[in-house]
């Protein structure tokens, strides 16, 4: 059955929200003969106004902390969906917090988090240290890790919704040595360092595996406008690699627009791929070769592990940890 | 004085964050002598552990409910990190409420904030009917919205931060009037009806100063691929505006790529700005003419402005509507 709300009470007495809810609220301000049609409305229908105000006492609300990077927003929206979405379906409260650098910050947000008496958190990877998610582990606060897979350490209590990172690069790393391809450069995302350390390590295996040894892990200032100007600077004399990976849309776009400045043809002078897949990949030109990474699943499924954790729900008592998968979609920057 | 912390004490003892934890939790799987040395620096250093623990029974927390599209993550980034930061400040609590598109959602929200007992609520713009706010007014809950101006109604007694966008795009054609151009279009942008609404309102005042009629606001589908798909099917047979508004980045992209393609020169046979500033307004070739919207400050005053509200402060009893300046920046899309 269809809950009845304040909103089927106002269609059925034809007034506005405002008044059903002055009715509710016993003002003074309605009229009489629109008081006496509300009423009507809220016994037919069989509305219960007071579940809103008793809502607290009626029963325990569930409630859930995520916890961000300030800088990461614009990246982690498809994860934030997912995330609120299943919360919404468990009727969760969501407190929402935000990091900044600084271990300063982080102890505010630890401490804020344990006043906070949350059921659980979901944490996004890179913004925690494991010493600081012990922390939360002792005060007993169920916990999902969402992005890289974590590390198998004293933190085995803890929830991780991950897409191997190190896999994807060893076997792309793989394919590209296959084709004769081995100038091949990883430029660091400053903002996902986790992910990066798991990247590196697979194209470091990849060469490995090859008898050869990676070097060009390249690392400049993380805006669009430093590490273009940098990159524009470096192929006045210096040429591209054959192969560039980049990890945020702006990087690769700084990748792409300096290189062909400089005279350099994508993808025949220098293949490119940035690994986080958005909209604006597509309205480069050529479009930018990316990966689809599940992103919206990652929330989604990060969430419902917790909601299973705050249950211990058996399925989870043993393994709380979940892989998701990826796929290489190429573009125009690659061959 | 500064506040003695959790890392204050394991710095001191020289132990992780998670022994201190446990020492402070009486757990036995600490060694004597470290629990020892921790107890040693608690004592030196003054650190109270209970404190936080008691964090909720010794005074109130305020907390705040931030509501927001989920559509809008990634276009109102910096808002939010100025709305978090002036709440760090404060030491608020942030419940966080996403809305879809759909009015039973919005109930819902609306339900969960009441439910949540919070002090305060920061909405954005055109995520709410009048009629939705002023249910919430009835329950007496304080209340900020960002975006652009609120009508004159009865909805009064709320907090607003704006821009004057009609005043923006009155001022800008009226000048593109004065050097002879009146081939001027807005391109629609679904996600924020309530500030296209006031940029058509401004470019209709300066038509009308002019003797005319505006004719093109322009509405197709809202994701770039389908606005892209669109306008290149259009330029087939029809000549681009001599002057082209729109709101955000991926519409101002859709219309110079599909442009520039059709074999129009920009800005010599069109010129375009895109009102949101971002840093992909940068990547482009050329890059594209803007507004500087004060984006981070409209959260931070928001944020402000709440405080004041919550405390009743007599500077905000008459007047809660702030106005917040923008700029023009050109670019390489205007001449």
């Amino acid at each position: 059955m269809k809950r009845i709300t304040i909103y089927d009470v106002a269609k059925e007495a034809d007034v506005s929200l405002a008044t059903v809810s002055r009715v509710i609220n016993d003002s003074n301000v309605v009229r009489e003969d629109t008081k006496q049609r509300v009423q009507e409305a809220i016994e037919k229908l069989g509305y219960k106004p007071n579940a809103i105000a008793q809502g607290l006492a009626l029963s325990k609300t569930t409630t859930v902390s995520i916890v961000m990077s300030e800088k990461l927003f614009a990246y982690n929206g498809k994860i934030l969906n997912g995330l609120m979405d299943v919360a919404k379906i468990y009727n969760y409260n969501i407190m929402f917090h935000t990091t900044s650098q600084g271990i300063s910050k982080m102890q505010d947000v630890i401490e804020s988090i344990i006043k906070s008496h949350v059921d659980g958190v979901i944490l996004f990877n890179d913004n925690f240290s494991e010493d600081e998610m012990e922390v939360l582990q002792e005060y007993q606060i169920p916990m999902v890790v969402v992005g890289s897979l974590l590390p198998e350490t004293k933190v085995n209590n803890v929830g991780n919704v991950y897409v191997d990172f190190e896999k994807m690069a060893y076997e792309m790393v793989n394919e590209l040595f296959d084709k004769g391809i081995n100038d091949i450069s990883l430029v660091e995302d400053k903002l996902n360092l986790s992910m990066m350390e798991q990247m590196r390590s697979g194209i470091e295996r990849a060469f490995h595996d090859h008898g050869t040894e990676f070097k060009k892990y390249i690392s400049y200032d993380e805006t669009y406008k430093s590490s273009y100007n940098f990159l524009t600077e470096y192929f006045k004399t210096n040429k591209p690699s054959q192969f560039v990976f980049t990890f945020r849309d702006s990087q690769a776009i700084a990748v792409l627009n300096s290189c062909q400045e400089a005279g350099y043809k994508i993808p025949d002078d220098c293949q490119l791929v940035c690994v986080l897949n958005n909209k604006y990949l597509s309205m480069t030109r050529p479009n930018i070769s990316t990966f689809n990474i599940p992103e919206y699943d990652m929330g989604a499924v990060s969430m419902r592990l917790l909601t299973k954790m705050l249950v211990d729900d058996e399925s989870v008592r043993e393994n709380k940890s979940i892989e998701l998968g990826y796929s290489f979609i190429p573009k125009g920057t690659t061959k």
